[in-house]
């Protein structure tokens, strides 16, 4: 197979981590004898650093032209004197927009090696932390008019969350079609009692269940569901949500696993083409020390092979060669516990590369 | 003192849990001799079995003219048939914006007692967990335009989130003032990286900031916080954030102290008028096999007692009362652990008011 692919080393411990990544990717580029052909494309604070611009014309071209894309992370202090439309996370909101990825796909699965990382209780994460977080990408108050103005001399600003039966629908299929090859069962997390869009997305959602008959449909109030994901994490297995409730309890989620380093995800669109990362940010404070946990962009590489690639055995080798490294007690200092090997981000790289 | 105190018991177990409150509360008015006189105020469910209308005028008459409110809890599946705008929810953001309670305050405090419900590891817990959540509560999406319509054939809806700068100031004003007898650390939480309004929340409270010089101040982004409060819940001091963010990260946070059923909340506006409520729901499934935890509610008519009535000594009363009972090891069935008394709601109350 050949492809495309298109990299975004991004910022801070981006690049460390992507080179990582790259390793593993070009190991099974050789086993299997694919062909990746690798394009940097620049974006976020080196963007700004090399064009001014943080997300220039030649990159949206590249990323347009690409069959998939690897994003390290970007951002940084360092940006913060830009102005807001010219900070890195402007680049990846339009790079979403851009390339229509409208499902974004968030695992929260722990690794029973890693129990001890997680900050929940031992018989909490002995019942199961393994659901995944469908958060719709491009619609919602991310992307409604913004605006600020002077009302009876007071500033005054508005956000506006919209949503369409179209934009529901779509990523609602997502939620659906992903809880059918996992345990049937998708919980929908809205704020129906308030939100309107909120209420549209319950009618939509309802409606759509009855093409899914073996799937076991309920509802949550988003207040509700930030509790019950510390109370009783096993009870989830696909939460489908919106755009900013999805931003918030994702990253909730991850935190219970208790290894925010280790979680990839993708975002997709109607075509193959989609973004990988990991969930993690890019970390200024240890970056160029080599001691980032690469294990997220790596496993993101594996997803990048599933989902984009149809390369199912490839990404189980991934999988397979980073559950080896974790038994062996190969730790990065992140997720570091007593007993176990501590590895540099290079280290760890090198041995899930091995490993396949 | 005298005192008229308008009393919601509401629905599924208010009217236990506030019994429960209203006994502590004659406990207090005898020992301390003031007159406290209470009008039973019909909202949400109780209403509508009674009028139809889950806030009928003579209700919010009445809520006018007392001193204060205390609330059990509204709601539950039986009203899940009515229209939108009838529903028990509706009653509650009436009563807030009727009554101008811009301010919610919602403390996450674990009992050192109650550790053992807490779903978090116990070096986590013991580093403390004792923060409140500054909730703005009259404006945001909650209180913006809702609208649904049909465009280009797609059912389409939205919601608006609006501030304004005196809104924001008067509820960071609230944080400011708590943080100056606390420990001087407020984290504003906000998406500004996304949002208008939340770069008017910065702009604003920063620029607040400079009147209060003893007291720290931070931002934090919504999904950062959602991960903190599980991670190191220790952090925080003063949360100050809008509507919508608050309902969430206040929620998580009264899991993380494991007794929801423990955790009072105060409404406060601009004048003396508040009102108090336990953080947790109607609770259906439970109502009425006095079996519910009234600590809540009992806490609630502390922080009254305190904010509303400024009896300092009368809340102490109740705290110690409250911190004798669970030390002599007492346990409503929701919070019970091994080696501790069972007792039901009404005996939780008797003891209470006992030891007053
Ligand atoms: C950087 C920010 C705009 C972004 C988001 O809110 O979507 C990030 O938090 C994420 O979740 O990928
Ligand atoms: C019932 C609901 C409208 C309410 C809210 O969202 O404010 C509740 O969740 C709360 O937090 O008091």
């Amino acid at each position: 197979m050949k492809k495309n692919i298109a990299v975004i080393k991004g910022d801070g411990i981006g690049p460390e981590i992507v080179n990582e990544a790259l390793k593993v990717l070009h190991v099974i580029e050789k086993k299997y004898n694919h062909t990746f052909q690798l394009t940097e494309v620049l974006a976020g604070g080196a963007a700004i650093d090399a064009t001014g611009n943080c997300l220039p014309q030649e990159s949206i071209d590249q990323l347009l032209a690409s069959d998939s894309v690897l994003l390290g992370a970007v951002g940084g202090p360092k940006y913060d004197s830009q102005p807001p439309e010219n900070r890195p996370e402007k680049a990846l909101l339009r790079i979403r927009s851009t390339l229509g990825l409208f499902a974004n796909m968030r695992p929260a699965k722990l690794y029973p090696q890693l129990r001890e990382a997680s900050p929940l209780k031992d018989e909490l994460v002995d019942e199961g932390i393994d659901f995944v977080v469908v958060r719709e990408l491009t619609g919602g108050i991310y992307f409604g008019k913004h605006e600020t103005w002077t009302e009876n001399g007071q500033e005054t600003a508005q956000d506006i969350m919209k949503y369409s039966t179209a934009e529901i629908r779509r990523i609602a299929k997502v939620a659906f079609d992903t809880a059918m090859v996992r345990r049937k069962h998708v919980t929908c997390v809205d704020k129906a009692n308030v939100l309107d869009t909120s209420k549209l997305w319950r009618r939509t959602v309802r409606e759509m269940a009855k093409d899914y008959p073996e799937v076991t449909l309920d509802f949550m109030y988003v207040d509700n569901a930030a509790m019950q994901i510390c109370r009783k994490p096993s009870q989830f297995d696909v939460i489908l949500t919106e755009n900013m409730f999805g931003d918030i309890l994702s990253d909730e989620a991850s935190m219970i696993t208790g290894t925010i380093g280790t979680i990839p995800s993708s975002s997709l669109g109607e075509t193959s083409r989609g973004m990988y990362e990991p969930i993690h940010g890019s970390a200024p404070d240890i970056a160029g020390q080599d001691i980032a946990d690469p294990l997220g962009t790596i496993l993101s590489v594996g997803m990048m092979l599933k989902y984009s690639f149809g390369l199912e055995q490839e990404a189980e080798d991934i999988d397979r060669a980073v559950n080896a490294v974790l038994n062996a007690g190969y730790r990065t200092p992140d997720m570091m516990s007593e007993g176990m090997k501590k590895v540099s981000c290079h280290q760890m790289g090198d041995l899930v590369a091995t490993e396949i």
